[in-house]
Order: C-alpha cells, then sequence, then structure tokens
C-alpha cells in the first residue's frame, strides 16, 4: 500500500505520521520538539520515529515521500527561518539535512500552507479555487490559495498575517516584536492575553482573578464563558471583534471563497464563532457580503497538521 | 497589422486606444464619462470612438478583440458592480451590453488587475511571478499577481486594498463608508484630505490657507513641497507613513518580489517615494528586509491604462 510521512514540527511537539492517499492518518506519534536542542539529534530523532512507525505499519508499507509543516519554512529554499517558537535560531536548512537521513522524494512548506493543501486534498476545500485556512494555535497563520493554486510567494514566506499590524503602529508585541500584530490578539496566546487585559480594565468579579497567566489554559476560559464569567464573555467578544475586522480586511485581498479555521482556538465554538460572524459581517464591503463563508477544518483535529504535511507529497502524486 | 482595442472607463474620462503586439499605444482618444449618464448612450460612445480610431488607422489594421479596464469591474461576471465614483449604479452588465455592439472577443477586468497584466506584458514585470501594481488615483487600486497568474478571487473582487482598515474601525470614511479605509488616506484624494487635516493639527503658515479643497491640485502639492512648505512637508510624510506601514502588511500577504506604483499620487517623486521607503523598510517583517522593491510602473503614464486594458486580449493571443 502506499503510503506518505507527515512530520508537523511545532515549538512543543512534532508530530508524525503515516499517511494513505485518502488522507487517513493509519498511525501517528509524536516526540518533545525541546527536548533535542541539538538539530542533528533531532533530525535523527525524526528518522528513527519514522523507521518505527514503518516497522509497525509492516511490510507491505510502500514509501512515496515525506512531507513537512513547520513554522517559518520557505518551501522554495527548503529552509526554516528565524521561527519565534523554535529552538533552533537563523536559517536552518532543514530539507537537506533530513534529505541526507531519509533517501526519498521530500517537501516542506509553512504550516499554515500544508494545512491549506491538506483541506483542498483531503478536508473541507475540495471543490474551492479560492480560500484562506486559517491556524489559531500559538500563534496565527494563514495559508492562502488563489486560483486553485497555493500563494508561496517571492521566496516562500507569504501568508504571514499574524503580524499584520491591526493598529497603525500601536498595541500589543508579537513574538516577532510587532507593534500591534494580529496574533497578539488573534490566538490560544492572545485570549490568553485578552484575559489579562480585561482584569486591567474593568473591576468586575471573576474565577481569572484566582488564576496566573502561566496556569490559565484555553478549555478554563470556555468553561468560565459558560458559567456567564464577565471577563471570560469579554474577552471572546474582544476577539472576535479584532479576528472580524482583520478576516474582511483580508477578504479585500484575494476575495475568498471561504475562511477555514482550525486550532486551538476554535474549541472553543461558539463562544468565538458567534460574535466573529457577526463582526466579520459587519466588517464586510457590501460587494462581498454574502459570499465569504466562515467553516471549521474539515479534517479531523488531531491528526490534520500530518495529513496536511504529507498532502505535500500526495498532491504531487496525484497530478 | 493586429491590433487590439483597449478601453479604460475612469470616473471622469474614458480612454480608448488601439494597441499593438508590443503594448505600443498607437493611436488614443478620450471622452468625458459624465457626458453619458444614460449608459446605453454611454455604450454607443464607445462604439462611435472605436470606430473612429480605427478608421484613421487605415485598412490593414485586423483588430483581434476589445479588453476594457474599469474600476469594480467583476472579470468573471463581465460586470461593473457599486463602483464608487462612476454614474450608474448597481449591477452593470456592461460586458454583455457591448458585445451586442461590438462583435469580436472581448475581456472587461478591474482597472488595477488590468494594469497588472499590462506590467507584465509590457511593462517592468515582465520577469515576475509575484507582484502587486498600486494605482494611486482619485482612490486606491490592486492588482495581485502570484504564482505569475492574476488574483481574481471567488468572483473576481480581488484586491479592493483601499478599502482595508487602517485604524481598528475608526478614522476617516472612504467613498464606500468604510471608516479608516486605507484609500481616505493614500491616493490623490486622501493627500487633499491631509492638507486640510494638517492645516486643522497645526498653526504653522501655508500657501494652503489660501486654497480651498476644491482647488487643491496634486502639482500645487509638489510646488509646495519644493519651496519648503511645511504643511506640504508634513502631508507627504503622513501619507508615505500610512502607505508604507499598508505595503508592509500586504507583503505579509503574498509576498510580492515588488510593489508598482502608477497614477497622480506618483507624479509627486521624491516627496512620496524617499519617505515611503524609509517607513516601508522600517516596518517590514525581518524575514522580507531587503527582498521587496518598491518601483515605478514600467510604462507610459498617459497609455497605461489603455494598454493595461488591451492586455487583457493580448494575454490571451499569447498564451
Amino acid at each position: 500500500m502506499d503510503i506518505v510521512i507527515g512530520v508537523d514540527i511545532g515549538g512543543t511537539k512534532t508530530k508524525i505520521g503515516l499517511v494513505d492517499k485518502n488522507g487517513k492518518c493509519l498511525v501517528k506519534t509524536f516526540f518533545r520538539t525541546r527536548e533535542f536542542p541539538d538539530l542533528e539529534e533531532y533530525l535523527d530523532e525524526i528518522k528513527a520515529t519514522s523507521d518505527e512507525l514503518l516497522k509497525n505499519l509492516g511490510a507491505e508499507a510502500n514509501v512515496l515521500g515525506c512531507g513537512i509543516g513547520a513554522p517559518n519554512a520557505s518551501s522554495k529554499n527548503g529552509t526554516i527561518e528565524n521561527a519565534s517558537n523554535l529552538i533552533w535560531k537563523g536559517s536552518v536548512p532543514i530539507l537537506s539535512r533530513l534529505q541526507e537521513r531519509m533517501d526519498m522524494p521530500m517537501r516542506i512548506m509553512n504550516d499554515a500552507s500544508a494545512a491549506a493543501l491538506g483541506e483542498m486534498l483531503f478536508g473541507g476545500a475540495k471543490d474551492m479555487q479560492d480560500f484562506i485556512v486559517v491556524t489559531l494555535g500559538t500563534g496565527f497563520g494563514a495559508g492562502i490559495v488563489t486560483n486553485g493554486q497555493l500563494v508561496d510567494g517571492y521566496d516562500g514566506f507569504a501568508g504571514e498575517l499574524g503580524h499584520v499590524d491591526m493598529t497603525i503602529g500601536d498595541g500589543r508585541l508579537t513574538g516577532l516584536g510587532v507593534k500591534g500584530g494580529l496574533e497578539a490578539y488573534v490566538s490560544a496566546t492572545g485570549l490568553k492575553r485578552t484575559i489579562m487585559y480585561m482584569q486591567s480594565h474593568y473591576m468586575v468579579p471573576s474565577r481569572f482573578r484566582d488564576i496566573a497567566y502561566n496556569d490559565l489554559h484555553g478549555e478554563d476560559i470556555t468553561q468560565a464563558a459558560e458559567e456567564g464569567d464577565e471577563i471570560a464573555l469579554m474577552a471572546f467578544d474582544y476577539t472576535a471583534q479584532i479576528m472580524g475586522l482583520a478576516l474582511a480586511n483580508f477578504t479585500a485581498f484575494t476575495q475568498p471563497e471561504a475562511f477555514i479555521l482550525m486550532g486551538g482556538l476554535t474549541n472553543s465554538g461558539k463562544w468565538i464563532l458567534e460574535p466573529l460572524e457577526k463582526y466579520f459581517n459587519e466588517a464586510l464591503l457590501e460587494v462581498y457580503k454574502g459570499k465569504v463563508k466562515i467553516m471549521l477544518s474539515g479534517m479531523e483535529g488531531k491528526t490534520a497538521a500530518i495529513c496536511g504535511a504529507a498532502a505535500l507529497i500526495w498532491e504531487k502524486e496525484n497530478r
């Protein structure tokens, strides 16, 4: 059976899985990225983990290649460059170094772009020519498809929308030091920061008055909203307002048929999605109204990133 | 000789010309758009004007088709929709109505997208796969090219960047009523508005204290800057600052190799371009620094719009 190795490199976890031609992840595992600060050892671990998965799958597996999704990856250069939430600094030639260990077709891409390819091949965007995948995890990532093709940009760094300045030079700093950058507001991290902000701005009581920033988790904020905690409700409303305006702005760029959302923040469900719909439609230009959908990812949450990475190879096979 | 009719529909003038395969505009003329508030009479005038130009060119002209550039045009629908600076309101099915009069291959496109096609075929973007043309006239238009293709969007309205909100819901209103929309600041009109703003904000003397808004012209503002008028200098600096931040934001979207500028505001030369370069490079993310050029159009100013419109047909011929 033909399979593709999908590798999702994240700041916390590195996820690896074997994906068949229907986008089904047959086996998967992960290890902690930060346990391998040395790049060579890290790459050895990817190789060893892949080999183990292949062994588990048995003899019939025919490996077509390996696709890798990573933050700040350049598909054109085969590198990861200055990723704010990875240990290795500067320009990391990850593709060529991994190729030395694994002799097979290999591609790397920005994780959000890989996710967009995954949605196009296996998920909710099978019939779309123009859409944008938004990943709402630690940061805010975007994979943009126009004319049925991924937008790479001049040297592979298109879609860094988390660092778009929403405030004309003022506001929160992102991990890259951008003032007012979108992901400082709209991401799982941004929501936590907004819980802090609301506590500074209002005096209403809240369960969060007893919880430190580092102990805050997305699911607690969702839970608090369900219990009517005002700080939580205001935080979701504020996040949705900025996100709604941002997506309306982005619509003016490539006019996508849909924004497809994935990542931790989407687990908050209606608390983020309902106000988002409202603010988005309010902010949308007349000419776009009623034409742009906001959808949740059509991929299974836990394997979406792996399948997206594997789509880099499956896309070539299917051409 | 093969030629294409290029039609540029603007709020003030409708320009028509005959363009050869090298992008040379052989003959051209214009009439005033507002003199024909009745759509049928307007289309008759386009037909009559084209016929006259063809007659002037003589018998050897072989007409391959007619390309049209217009504000708020949808290439997919063949319409102009809710253009804020045109007389006809709602959705105008301009392509089918003109086709009844002129029996030849015909295409319509947003004027800035047509300009981008013109740059790609005839101008400064011949070797580029990823770039953005910015038209700085009455409004702010953008034609976006990624992967060597124009970005149309889901139904042809991509690139409406003049209505991107730069201020989180506050600020000047654009012609479409968007608060804080970019073109309210960065366009020939935006510059005039900023001359008003600077007079409200500062008490320094200026030649503009004696000139009413409706009597203001771009060339006077350039002239005043050359003579050291502080209001003019501050207005250019302010315009360049917002434009620099906007172009830096847009870079994060499709990572163009270049922004190619055209239109009235670019006639102000160094007064706008020098501070623009400075603010743009300051605002650019590290990963993009040194990779994105700001260029002036490679097309001759007076015929750029006509040649861009004609490029709609020449592009099909050259495929």
